[in-house]
């Protein structure tokens, strides 16, 4: 049984909470935050929980085995740094660590202790994603041309950190889950319109090697709610609607076929293919259960999550790209892997 | 009774001369088009219109008042100026020429001889696109913070131009018609999935002065179709789904409340505001019978259109400087107005 | 070439006209209808169709083969018979007549004349609902449960007939079509909010032999537009909606298992199966086009129609059971088939 | 502080618990179920709550002000009366009773007694149906004309109750608390599809004095969830559609307008009228939170609860109607309030 803290009780907190008291691996023994009311609800809702407005006394404690960091983003790495320092597996929200070059350094204490380092890129752990990545791997899309992705709602407006930040890294925490390639640049553009906030509507294209392309629009200011991710792909092409209750992927037997025109070799005769769509059976699970099994699972046996600290490094460093590319109003900024 | 040649009877062709046939003020007199079964096509439709394989026949034809020009983009240029040198008025497809400086020539050709040039920016003349307007106009929707739109679709593949100048267009007519103010930057991407054709995929940033932003996203090779956009205000925000049966236009009492912090005054505290939807009705017309109607008018009565050449060209100026982001990668490139 | 004469030039009028012009089998000679200012329209638009304001004049002209009925309801009969006993084929609208006894006697006079009787029940003649008949003959759907339509909008008020016999008839010709069994008896209910005007809501229950039920739902005071139906089976579910652009039929792999409880052999267990959901592509087709042109290989070739007489009888007979049930609010009445 | 106990907890128990939890003036004392497992869970999940297999034990208990009823159908009756004849406060979950004089029995016995009795109607609290209720009772809608039920869905099926006392008692607890009249007579029909079990699909008809009808349909075996209402009235109608995340209750200013002929005065010009839509923003509260601090609120003070089991009664007697009148398939059963 794994012995967890978790550090910040505010929105996500509590849902954190409560899926470390479902898991069976694992027991929710302590939550610190510094807003004294928010341990009360803590203790409302979880009879017989520790709580403690001193973050450092969780991370120290010795009756903790792992401890989970839900904090805003600028906070991340100081807390999980100390939480490795301390010998403890860490369970991080998105984004890792505000920089890339503090969430290297994450990575690095993580793997100098052999502790176990994992990102809460909870889509990752959905059935549609899983399912989304399963067909993936299958080649069923044939070559992929474009991943598409919107994720605007009338939101939380973050002080630390922009929209891409705050929505876009769930979108990009899929597509490094499904695509089996890396951005090599970023063109971004956003704008704020609250003086003095970070930028709360945000567009992000991606280019790879090839002709694969990728762009995610994320706004807080939208007035309505859509998550909707397109994938086309030569054979097939996927629609991901997070909303839709039942029918979450669509996968759609369309695209294009290619033929040299006869009059001109340099001119191609373009067809369409329109067949079938297919919507998958995807089980009922809680993604965040998912997410919470598969940590204890990484201590127990020693494992790299699938969203380990690796992949919250590839997140930021896309994210970094693109505050860069926004400053310069889209100019290309290329990713550079040290 | 104005007489009206059209030139081009491909795809959109058949709904003109319809229209123009429809119109009491205009009729329908002659069809060009190089394809023989086109033209017996047009006949078997419409029995009693003349046609011919040459365009510049129809142009010079002295019972031609006014023609059409519903051919290839690339020939925008040649047989509109050649109309408007024979003494005609002129009404053209979008895009107006294929680059800006012919878009220019064809303005001042067009007033120095005092004749209509008009562009079927079909889009300003629908119930849905006139409703939006006047809200805009009576400022319904406070200061207006962004302009997002989505037209993608399974569609044609165009050889001449790539996905902006095809679709983004009708966006960029909606914007110009409904914004009073006209961008400064464009910040562009996209990528072509054939080789050796246009980009089928693009992403359009547009900076204006202030904090105002827009973007446009087409798509040709999409699994679905979708022509949805969001325009977000102070006071009120707008989604317009042209797929709508019977629900066009939306309009959201929605939006953010600012105070500045009582222990910050450098930080705001951003509230929600959710209040009711409204769906105005909207009269039953077709957009292409107003804007036949609305030339026809305008040569009567020696107006101006409303999407005039003017219009035409600011469109063709935002689509040139796409095309020059698109092949450096999103760099912005400023909108220059000589 | 067969040569054909419209009595009738209303609402459905001018799509008959349209189709039997773009049939290559068929020519539409003439037009007949009591106002002046319809056959002025009609020869607007098809110029050179000649036109009479006495039907009979159209149904005795000797240049005329078939006669198409698309007249109100209450003359159907009249038209009908004279057209079939002046040696004509005959294309009737649907309900084929205002009584049971009236229809028997056209099914009558054109098997005596050999003459064919085609009822225009288009949704027939939609991919779609061939679709659904062609996994229903496959038994796709194991033992078939219920049939539910919903057929709704602000329509048009009938002054003739019903909202069921307006509205309900093309769910009945759908169902009369797909199903290999026939109605026995039938309970409905409906309400007239005009008064001395007929029932503008109506529901109608049919029982077959067995288990399976059947119900209609129409109105022609709906404040939306619906036309859905449910087709339920003991392996596989349809929902066929007609106003979806795209995905108009979607199959289901849902249903219950059963297995005797092992406590209670009288008592069943019974469990849910979720599976896949899946939309078969459907060719974009004119319903009404294959209609006509399936009226003329009739014709020609001396074959029954789908949609016969003797379909079009039956759903007569049912609508008729229909209101006088009605008019006992609900009572059971028998559908006798003499 | 009201102290609860809750007899039965199966699939709505672990709701009730959590409600009676959360509402300030009341604790969730005690939970009875005749499932060891089921009171594990109950424990697991509220620590420090007492549980039992003997639900004798728990409404005889000094301790326990209030009993809620959340077991079958049929053992409602027994419970119920049980509980207020041990003086105790009752919340039976819907519908109150198998049978209307049953039902009757408990109304008496808890006017005899002056306790509170209330049944689980709870869609009455729903902030979507009391907007409803206060657009009706501001005579927006006009006469009222119509109300339409549709509750289907792939969903538990019942082995005491036909799926109208399940489902449809949901629409007839709001028909009875939105319209001011009471049905007085009911035609049904419906068919059981697992041999030895209650109909699992099932259409009702109610009638009014005057030419309001109100109909209900119910499926435990469709393919698709749908909650959906349409009522209309002769100036306006609403949809409700209770699967709508933000736009639950939509407003549609259509219907239609009546001038008399002027050919025929017996005969009706029947127009349509088409004006905006509109939908009401709604608060975000749990109905069942608000219909518990209902009930405590009717403890304190004395009050009758808005569904009392007056109300329970009214619905108990329209299924009994439902049911012998699915019997004799269709046949009117007038409604009898003795």
């Amino acid at each position: 049984m794994i012995s967890v803290g978790v550090i910040g009780y505010g929105y996500w907190g509590p849902n954190l909470v409560r899926n470390f008291v479902e898991c069976p691996d694992t027991r929710a023994a302590m939550v610190a935050d510094r807003r004294a009311d928010r341990l009360a609800e803590a203790q409302r809702r979880f009879p017989g929980i520790d709580v403690t407005t001193d973050s450092a006394a969780l991370i120290e404690h010795p009756g903790i085995d792992a401890v989970v960091v839900a904090t805003p983003v600028s906070t991340h790495f100081d807390l999980a740094l100390a939480a490795l320092q301390a010998g403890k597996h860490v369970f991080v929200e998105k984004p890792l660590a505000h920089s890339s070059a503090l969430a290297a350094r994450l990575v690095e204490e993580a793997a100098a202790r052999n502790l176990v380092l994992m990102v809460d890129h909870t889509f990752v752990y959905t059935p549609a994603v899983r399912k989304i990545r399963e067909l993936m791997q299958a080649s069923e899309l044939g070559d992929v041309y474009y991943y598409d992705s919107v994720r605007i709602n009338l939101g939380l407006f973050q002080h630390d950190v922009n929209v891409l930040w705050d929505l876009a890294v769930h979108d990009l925490s899929v597509m490094d889950y499904v695509l089996d390639q890396q951005p090599i640049a970023v063109s971004a553009t956003g704008v704020s319109h609250v003086v003095g906030e970070p930028e709360n509507v945000g567009y992000m294209t991606m280019f790879f090697e090839g002709n694969l392309i990728a762009h995610v629009h994320a706004n807080w200011l939208a007035p309505v709610k859509m998550r909707r991710t397109l994938i086309g792909g030569s054979r097939r092409m996927i629609v991901f609607d997070d909303l839709e209750s039942s029918e979450k992927v669509k996968v759609y037997d369309r695209g294009i076929s290619l033929n040299p025109s006869p009059e001109d070799v340099q001119q191609m005769l373009i067809g369409y293919r329109a067949g079938d769509m297919w919507v998958p059976h995807l089980p009922v699970t809680e993604a965040l259960q998912n997410a919470v099994r598969h940590f204890a699972e990484c201590i127990d046996q020693s494992l790299t999550p699938t969203t380990d600290g690796a992949a919250g490094l590839r997140l930021v460093r896309l994210l970094e790209a693109a505050s860069e590319s926004i400053a310069s109003r889209g100019a290309t900024v290329e990713i550079v892997v040290s």
